[in-house]
């Protein structure tokens, strides 16, 4: 089969998953890996001594969520002895913001495929402020997080369980960027298309009614809620491109903090990984360029796609959150035809006569052209316990294409 | 005082105005008119003889939904006979969509200008289908408005009375602008942001599941389900602006489906009418424009105030709803720089790099360069009631401003 075919295989794949939003569950109830002391995390594979504040803030955040360990030193204590196991979630049908950490009792949206095989799983996002997912670990936040696993997971579990059926996230997303989003660093319509299907589930399964306002206005007030579905949803559609013999589409970017990883259709479970680059974008008062971060989280996940920075055309607004002009938007999609093989049948931009997104990165146009796919992102500060600073623009490194592309000669033989 | 400063102060009047969603009432309790067979309409006065379709579809409807007529043709010959009273919404500080009928005991949102004076009111936003607005009666509608008026209305009332304090439109607005909406035919993003802040407040003063269940799916199901609110604050916008002595602003547009009006600043109540022209746009399956009805509606006070038409550019997906390509929504925006006196100080559109909505039409500059202001609209059946079918774009008849401007001259004897 040709290269050109087999990538046609693969996008058919991507663009022809129909993710739904199915319900709630434990991730330790789904996601078998997630035994004894062991974390998922965001990005390719990394062992602690390797990780970034905000990893290790979350590591923490997760050891002391769990009862691993009573207080932050012990915790850092069990994880450089090696107490603690790590893998990506992507190894794990999973994704996760920022940092990406995933615990055993953490609450999960379980994303299934309408359109044939592939789920996937996202943590519940938490909001703006000190969140675990960008490395803070104060008493609040973990307060936070198990009010959301404990009480409001299980509100939401019935909700999306009731008789209409889960929420169709492919055109929630296609809506959304008819509404202005991008759908990764700007979800404000996608979470209030979220909120308007959740409500009156909500009122209809709601056994408290505190419960049931605090959701509403936890998941109104939070312009991301709908990140971490979209995320998943976004995995299942890539998982759908992968594995296909002598595909060159991209089916992972992915980062943790320290390394950029992606994975390549046709080259198996292989991370092709380099040092992450630090975001260029605007920072919160009191913040600066010092403070942050490298490149850090699997919603990557969402350009993969053909969203995010890759549909930045549908959401001009976004730049006064991640610097740039509306013209910048526009040029940002436009640039992505170039590496892409494929326009979205299902994601359109009005602005741009409703012509598909960009979809389907193929290694071989980055690296023949040197154009590397471009990234919308939080900015994380680089130490743990801090949380966000920022947000703004990045690119995975041209060598990790490089690399990969040099593997795929070797693999098939060019 | 020279008439640019007139102007300017018109403008500033307009533009400073700063409307807030205060509660719900029963149009009788804040509309003194509507006392005994009375009712409130769309546009410029207009008696039954000369009434359209839907206007009198909606009239009997309303006689019904009274109980003042057991059955339309009981209704029809009372106000042939001179028994139901006629007066516009707008000299009563109220605004409708499309018939835009207001009875006694049809429910009214309380719109108050927090910068200073003024209050408006407008219905509540009966969906799409058959219904009152446009000229339906079956007795489906009239049901549907009862549940409205009698049991959604005190629940909003209460939702709305909670100690937040009412919803600022004005942000509602500009935020909506920013996904996507143009605060007239399209408001699919300002009604999420409507039920998001109204979400968790019903949950907190609801008394029955049912109603709160029903309600959120009312209210987020439905797409204009804000416009009415929007209509009420443009309506507190206009009125800051009226009555400014040498001003040639227009501050009021408005048809009944037979004439269009308009009303300007430095002119007093006076309207100058001239027939209604018929929208073109698309229609929905089994209509044609041969069904349509002339423009009809008090919803043109949104482009009075520099949303709508005039916002176009912030809506590229309206396209598929009202004909037209993105690049026609770009040029009615900038067309309408043309014949305004300036740019709005909080409606901003992201793809024109957040300039300002055009905002305050000048008399002066349509008569000179002969440019009307653009309004988009639904169109409606012209047989009483039938309903929607379609949407599209109007222009008023130049005649309007001629006659107006003529009407200037001879009053401040230039």
């Amino acid at each position: 089969m040709s290269i050109d075919r087999a990538n046609l295989e693969a996008i058919s794949g991507m663009t022809s998953a129909h993710p739904i939003l199915e319900t709630v569950r434990r991730a330790a109830e789904v996601i078998p890996a997630l035994g004894e002391r062991r974390l998922l995390h965001a990005g390719p594979p990394i062992e602690w001594e390797r990780m970034s504040g905000p990893l290790r803030g979350a590591v923490i955040g997760a050891a002391l969520l769990e009862g691993w360990a009573s207080d932050a030193g012990a915790a850092e204590q069990m994880a450089a002895a090696g107490e603690i196991a790590f893998e990506p979630c992507h190894q794990h049908a999973a994704v996760g913001p920022m940092a990406g950490v995933i615990s055993p009792s953490m609450a999960v949206y379980v994303v299934s495929n309408a359109a044939g095989e592939g789920t996937a799983y996202s943590t519940l996002n938490e909001g703006y402020g000190k969140v675990l997912r960008y490395g803070a670990y104060a008493p609040e936040v973990l307060d936070k997080l198990r009010w959301m696993n404990d009480e409001m997971a299980p509100l939401l579990a019935a909700a999306l369980e009731s008789e209409e059926g889960g929420i169709d996230l492919r055109a929630l997303i296609a809506e959304a960027l008819h509404m202005g989003d991008e759908g990764h660093n700007r979800n404000k319509a996608g979470s209030l298309l979220f909120l308007k299907q959740l409500a009156p589930r909500i009122a209809r399964v709601a056994t408290g009614r505190a419960l049931e306002e605090r959701t509403l206005a936890f998941l109104g007030d939070n312009a991301l809620s709908v990140l971490n579905p979209v995320m998943a949803a976004c995995k299942v559609m890539a998982d759908r491109a992968h594995g296909v013999e002598g595909s060159t589409l991209v089916t992972a970017m992915a980062r943790n903090g320290t390394d950029f990883g992606i994975r390549v259709s046709g080259l198996g479970d292989t991370w092709f990984t380099a040092p992450a680059a630090t975001p260029h974008g605007l920072y919160f008062p009191g913040f600066s360029a010092a403070d942050a971060n490298p490149d850090i989280g699997d919603s990557t996940i969402t350009e993969t796609v053909g969203i995010g920075a890759f549909a930045m055309a549908a959401a001009p607004a976004i730049v006064s959150f991640i610097s740039g002009t509306p013209r910048d938007a526009l040029d940002s999609t436009l640039e992505m035809y170039e590496i892409t093989s494929a326009e979205h049948p299902h994601f359109t931009i009005p602005a741009l006569d409703f012509r598909g997104t960009p979809v389907g990165i193929d290694l071989r146009k980055v690296v023949e052209l040197g154009v590397t796919p471009r990234v919308n992102t939080g900015i994380a500060h680089r130490e743990a316990g801090v949380g966000q600073v920022g947000a703004g623009l990045v690119r995975p490194p041209v060598e990790l294409f490089e690399a990969a592309l040099l593997a795929y000669a070797d693999r098939y033989n060019l």
